[in-house]
């Protein structure tokens, strides 16, 4: 009954579609960005603003995010010796998407 | 580091986000949603648009999207007896942020 206009973009599409969530569904992943929406923040504010991750879960998903190259650390030598995490241009490319998201779930996404 | 303008909106918004990938994020979810967009499918067209997934899998998915209210599921009593799902307005509404973020992966998330 469905009738793609053109078939191929839409497998692209979903194709597409998939490889991101199957990155972003990872727990803490797209809570990680949105809070670095808000600026670069060191490891310990962000496990402050992330309530119930772990320091050790938290430091696998900013490998992770860095490795994707979705985040940057950003090593400043000090003293005192300090780290901080900041979105790089990619991250910063998801984020009127994660808004959008975010939007949606507060009005069709009720707390169960 | 961080300096939002009005923290618990930004809290209000991240829980919001969490929640919303942690129904998303569960496997195909996003795809077959993506998927409904072209329009109403039927159980086979759906698992022939789907690649890779199992009828099991997609049976349990359809029903979770419909308890959630984001599909609509409509039997027509025929004969033959079809069943077909369709987005709801609630899933329907969540299509530009999908499509959004379909466009970001096309160009910032390469297939690895």
């Amino acid at each position: 009954m469905s009738d793609p206009i053109d078939g191929s973009a839409c497998l692209r599409g979903d194709a597409a579609l998939a490889r991101a969530f199957a990155f972003l569904g990872k727990r803490w992943n797209a809570v990680l960005l949105g809070t670095l929406s808000t600026g670069p923040a060191g490891f310990r504010e962000l496990a402050r603003q992330v309530p119930g991750i772990s320091d050790s879960m938290l430091s696998d998903r900013l490998s992770a995010l860095a490795a994707s190259g979705l985040i940057s650390r950003r090593v400043d030598e000090g003293p005192p010796l300090s780290v901080s995490y900041a979105l790089t241009e990619r991250g910063r490319a998801l984020m009127p998407a994660l808004e959008q998201i975010s939007t949606w779930a507060v009005e069709h996404l009720p707390e169960s």
